[in-house]
């Protein structure tokens, strides 16, 4: 019995002991159309291309399953970068309430709280596995939602990498000398890194990358990883790809939500939100794995030559690293706060990790 | 406006224009009842006692959500093991329908189908990571969910444990001679791997472990992680704890529906469900990695002496295991089916890997 055709047509006197029933829970069957659940339609921004189909995926996957969830009755639409706003300006467009909710990475928005950085991914920090342990059990993921709430906003992680690649190099590249004015394509933070060290640094949108590193106009890049530098060709525009991308060791994905829109929804409606939320973000990471797992062979047997970043580098790396941070510290109480019990954490977890993880994976996994 | 309370107090002439109003969409606000939402009470058996609360919380994470989720309206109450069935009967209580769903490891029960252990983590296996690319986005899954079939069951991944340790022995083992003879609490393939080793495997439920590692009954044991094995005891009663525990490097805990019930659940449900399951998944792992990481330092500071598995033990328990799968394979077309897929799997995501996670690790991560 569709209930919603009963109050369409009928009179309301004819409807009394119709809609009496259609109301007891008792007349429920399994389909029963869902007409207590409220209709809501939420539009959300997104930073990405489509063409980003894993990441972009985070954010229809929250779609999807919201949807799923709540019999159609809850519909977001994702967009991609550019069509409702620019990819850059997702948190603008979330707390203006031009849109309900976005799905973004923090770290874009360091130039509002530089703090936020730890929300992604910082140089030299966690993997994914240590970086959901911070958000969800280490206090990480409150800490994150108190800088967000100066934004009238509330965010989620949903979505993440996994350790990226560390660029792509037209030579080869073994001390810092070597890096001393080169050109890369690298933003953020790992920018930042780099020009200590010497390098040129650049930025260009994913989409004229090839061009600029084919032609010579920059002399390395870095993107994300297998799965998606090869629908660049990055690949046929230079041959030399180092690893690890030590500047994104587990870059977390974020859903921010306006908070005014959150505070309307209906408790179970949160609820299948913020789960939904951690579906993404667990979905994301095992179909990257998977993804980059088969480009790999595939850049493999085309020639891509795969070389470790030298310890040389990796040293003066991680010196400029957190020497910024001590600076970035020393400036912002925000930053000091979260930055202290961060890196706390890392040191005792990088302990737990030593024995376990990094222990069993030395034992079982063949050198490269 | 609480429809319910209209219902229960209104004559059915004067319910009439209230009832329209009520089962209108228009007219539902946040805090509407979920009039339209069946009912559902399940029950949920578990092969886990209360006291091991993490692993036992990934059944309450399920039923927490899924309550959240649907208004109180679908609810599903876990008990810890032997309260409803004994802890290892949880697949044939479900099968047979005594409760509709549980929480258990499937690698408990290799004797009905030994491709069982892929579900749940095999020696020299892949980790939490791996495990989960290959579940989602590896075929996994729906391997696992082909060989359930046959007991009239659905299963979805519903936590993980990440790499456990390798054990508490009361002297150090340095050779494979220094296993011989050895009594040692270890179940499962684990156990047939060290007896091949020489080790006199035992099989004790948790409860009895400490006391008998602590007079000298046995000489080893191993249980899961610091967290839990902190909660035992273990440490005032062995000395030595090795690490990794190569048994088991990703433990996946399964959520098992009963085939039937399942397809009586409205498809809302249905997702629901799934979804409840990811987040056990992801969340468990988390609070794993963080409550070990705290354990840990206590252990430490209490003179635990924390150990690695020495190479040639290592060696010869990984050709030991892969003798055994290759044995398994030749008896038993479905296993090797799923082996050989599994396996291959590994062979390339440990390739992945070894550039991404362990290199950064192997960069970061100071030596234990």
């Amino acid at each position: 019995m569709k209930r919603r055709k009963l109050i369409g047509h009928g009179a309301i006197g004819a409807l009394s002991a119709a809609a009496a029933t259609a109301c007891s829970p008792a007349a429920r069957g399994p389909d029963t159309s869902r007409d207590s659940l409220p209709r809501i339609r939420w539009n959300m921004a997104t930073s990405w291309p489509a063409s980003l189909d894993t990441i972009y995926g985070g954010a229809q996957t929250i779609a999807r399953r919201v949807a799923e969830m709540t019999d159609n009755r809850f519909e977001i639409r994702p967009y991609p970068a550019g069509e409702l706003v620019p990819g850059l300006q997702v948190l603008d467009a979330v707390q203006g309430g031009t849109v309900q909710c976005g799905h973004t990475a923090s770290y874009y928005y360091i130039g509002k709280n530089p703090a936020l950085a730890f929300a992604t991914s910082v140089p030299f920090g966690l993997n994914a596995q240590q970086q959901n342990a911070w958000l969800y059990h280490g206090g990480g993921l409150e800490a994150m939602q108190r800088l967000y709430s100066d934004f009238n906003i509330i965010n989620f992680p949903a979505g993440n990498t996994g350790v990226q690649m560390g660029g792509w190099f037209k030579r080869q590249i073994n001390t810092v000398q070597d890096l001393n004015g080169l050109k890369m394509r690298i933003p953020g933070l790992g920018g930042q890194v780099m020009e200590k060290l010497g390098v040129n640094v650049q930025v260009l949108p994913g989409g004229e990358i090839f061009l600029a590193l084919e032609r010579g106009a920059i002399d390395a890049a870095e993107w994300v990883g297998p799965y998606d530098d090869l629908k660049l060709g990055l690949n046929k525009a230079a041959q030399f790809y180092y690893y690890p991308g030590w500047w994104e060791p587990g870059p977390t994905l974020d859903v921010l939500v306006n908070q005014a829109q959150w505070n309307q929804l209906p408790k179970d409606y949160q609820e299948i939100f913020k789960t939904a939320a951690y579906e993404a973000n667990l979905n994301m990471l095992a179909q990257y794995e998977v993804l980059n797992r088969e480009a790999l062979a595939t850049l493999k047997a085309g020639g891509t030559q795969l070389l470790p970043y030298s310890q040389e580098i990796i040293d003066a790396a991680k010196k400029v690293t957190f020497d910024l941070y001590a600076d970035s510290a020393s400036k912002d109480a925000t930053f000091r706060g979260i930055y202290e019990q961060w890196n706390k954490f890392r040191e005792e977890m990088y302990q737990w990790t030593a024995i376990t993880e990094l222990s069993y994976g030395n034992f079982v996994i063949p050198k490269p």
